[in-house]
C-alpha cells in the first residue's frame, strides 16, 4: 500500500486543498500535524475530531475554529445533531462563552455546507424539550448520584453545596451525560480533551481514570489521544495529560 | 409568589429578551444557566457580574463580553467607574493583552447605552494621576507590605526579586489593592475568579483562603461562587476552585 | 542620565506614539508595565519580546497581538525569520490554533511594515525543506534522544507510547530544538514562557529547572522574566512561575 503524503493526508481530514507552505509553522503543520498524526491509524478520524473541535474551540483561534468545524461537517464524519450536543457537553466542562462561539460557527459553515451540496439547507434539527425533564429537580438529584458513580465509578459526593447539588449532581450527571445525541464513549473523548485543555489536576486524574478503567478508551487510543492533544494544545498541556494516564494506567494494573 | 421563569430571569440579567433557543446548547443555557444559577438568591447580583465579567473576559468569546459588559451597564449593577477599575484588576490578575479587549468592549457599550438612553454621552470619568502617588516608589513598598498582610493575611515576602518588589509589593500591594474604585470585597470576588480561571494551585489556595478567613466573602456565597464559575469557565476550573474552598474551609474550622 | 517617562520608554518599545490615558487600566498599564516594567535593565528588549509574544499570543486578544508584532518587527529587535521560527515553537508548546492566528498578524505587520517604510515588499524568506530532515524518522528518534537530555538535562523517556515517540522525541527534540532559526537561550525563553502561559506544573517545573541549571538563562534574568510575565499573563500565572523558580534555584543551590 502506497503511503499517503502529507497533502493527501491534509485533504482527506481537512476537505479541502491545502495552502502553499512557506513558513516553517506551515511547512511543520503539514508534515507534523497531518503528515504524522492524524495519518496515525490508531485513534479513529471521527475521535480525533471530537479532540481537535474541542482544542481549537478552547484556543479561540478564529480560522481554525472554521475550518474544523467545516471539515467535521463535510467530511459528514459527524453530524450537525452530533456536533450541536458536542457544543453543550464542551459548554460545561470549558465555560459557556466559548460554546457560544462554537456554535455560531457551526450554524454558519453548516449553511455553507448545504450550499456547496446545492441543498435547500435542511430544517434545524427539531429539539425536544421534554428530553430527559430536565425541570424534575428532585428525581433528577437521584439519578445524577446513580450516573455520576456510573460515569466516574466512584461514590457521589454528598451534594452539601450549590457546586454539587444544582451542578454537578442537579446538571452535569442529572441531565448532561444521560442526553441521548452522543455515546458515552464520545463524551468521554471530549471531557477527556477539556480538562486536559484546562489542566486542573484532580478533574484531569478524575477523567482519565475513569476513561481508562470503565474501558470505554483503550490505553492504545489514549495513548493516541496524548499526542493528537498535545498539537492541537501544546505539549505542555499534552505532558499533563501523559502524566495523568500513565498514573491512572499504573493504578489500573495494581488494581487487576 | 410566582417563580419566575428561566426567559424572565434572562431578560432581568441580561436587560434584553432572550433569543430563541433551537440547539441543545441554547435550551440548557437558558434553563440551566439562568433559570438555575442567576436565579439563586444566595449571591447578589452585582456580584455574580464581577465574577462573570471576569469569566467571559478570561475566555475571549467576543458576543458574551459584548452582552455581559452591555447588560451590566444597562442594568445599572456596576457603574461605568466601577467596571473601569475592575478591568485593571483584572489586568493584574489575568494579563493586560485580554483587560485591553474588555476594556475597548466597555467604551463601545457605554456609548451604546447611552445612545439608547437618548442621552448626550456623559464625559469620561476624569481621572486622577495623583492617586495613591504611583510615583512615591520607597513608600509604596513599605506600605505595600502592611496592605499585603491585611490582604493575605500572612506576612509579606521578602522584595528581594523583581517580582515581589517591583510586582507584588510595589504595585499590587502598594497601589492596585489601596485604590478607591472598588471595595476590598469586591476585589476579592475579581480576585478569587481570576485565579480559578488559571487555576495555578498556590495563587488559587491563597486567595480563596483570605477570601474566606477574612470574612469578606461568607462561605454560602463562596460556594454559590464555586456553582457559577463552573457554568462561565466549565466546571473542570470550578471543581478546583470547590477543592480550595474544601480546603480552605476545613482549615478555618481547626483554627477556631 | 536622565530618567526616561513611560511615555518615552512606551515610544521606545511599541515604536509609535502612546494612546491618550483615561482609564484607570490605560494609565497603569503606561505607567506600571512601560515605566515599571519594559524600563528594567535586568533583561534585555530581544528577550522581552519573545516573551511578550507568547503572552499576548496565548491570550488571544486581537490588538494586543497586533501591536507587539508590529513594534518587534518595526524596531528591528527580532527579524521575520526569527519571529516565524518563533511562532513554530510556540505552535509546539501552546497549540497550533493558536499560533496560526500569530503567523496571520504576522504576514500582514510584516506587509505593513514594508508599506510604511516605501520598500517593495521584500520576497519571502525562502525555506529549505530539507533542513534538518524531518522526513528521516528513525534518526530522528534517536538524534532526539540526545537533544532531550542536551536540553532537559535528564535523560530521554523510553519512547513507548506516541507522545513519547512520535511527538517528544521523534519531533519536538528530534527536530524543533535542532532547528538552526532561533538560537537555544531563544527557545528557552518562548519555552519558559508558554510552560508559564499553561501552568501544568511538571512541564513548568521542567524547563525553569533546565533553563536555568544550564545557565542559558541567569537568574536575575529568570526572576525579570517572572516580573514581565506576571504583567502580561496575570499575577496568577506569574505567582506559579515564580514558586517554580524558587523551587529550580534551591535545588541547583544544593547541587552544588
Amino acid at each position: 500500500m502506497a503511503v499517503a503524503t502529507s497533502d493527501q493526508i491534509f485533504r482527506e481530514v481537512m476537505t479541502f486543498d491545502p495552502p502553499e507552505a512557506t513558513t516553517p509553522f506551515e511547512v511543520a503543520h503539514r508534515d507534523f500535524v497531518y503528515g504524522r498524526i492524524w495519518s496515525r491509524p490508531e485513534l479513529g478520524r471521527r475521535e480525533r475530531r471530537l479532540v481537535t473541535l474541542t482544542c481549537v474551540a478552547a484556543a479561540d483561534a478564529p480560522q481554525p475554529i472554521i475550518d474544523h468545524v467545516y471539515a467535521a461537517l463535510s467530511s459528514g464524519d459527524l453530524s450537525l445533531e452530533e456536533m450541536l450536543e458536542a457544543v453543550l457537553h464542551f459548554a460545561v466542562y470549558c465555560g459557556w462563552p466559548k460554546a457560544s462561539h462554537l456554535e455560531g460557527v457551526i450554524r454558519m459553515q453548516h449553511a455553507r455546507v448545504q450550499q456547496e451540496r446545492g441543498h435547500t439547507p435542511a430544517p434545524w434539527p427539531a429539539r425536544d424539550d421534554d428530553t430527559l425533564g430536565i425541570n424534575d429537580w428532585r428525581a433528577g438529584i437521584a439519578r445524577g448520584a446513580e450516573v455520576f458513580t456510573e460515569v466516574n465509578l466512584v461514590p457521589a459526593p454528598v451534594p452539601d453545596t450549590p457546586y454539587t447539588h444544582a451542578g454537578i449532581l442537579g446538571y452535569v450527571f442529572g441531565h448532561l451525560w444521560q442526553r441521548p445525541g452522543l455515546s458515552r464513549r464520545d463524551r468521554r473523548f471530549v471531557t477527556v480533551a477539556c480538562v486536559a485543555v484546562c489542566d486542573a489536576p484532580i478533574p484531569l486524574n478524575s477523567h482519565v481514570t475513569s476513561a481508562l478503567h470503565s474501558g470505554d478508551i483503550s490505553k492504545q487510543e489514549m495513548d493516541e489521544l496524548v499526542l493528537h492533544l498535545s498539537a492541537y494544545s501544546g505539549f505542555a498541556k499534552g505532558e499533563a495529560l501523559r502524566g495523568a494516564v500513565e498514573d491512572a494506567w499504573a493504578r489500573a494494573g495494581s488494581d487487576r
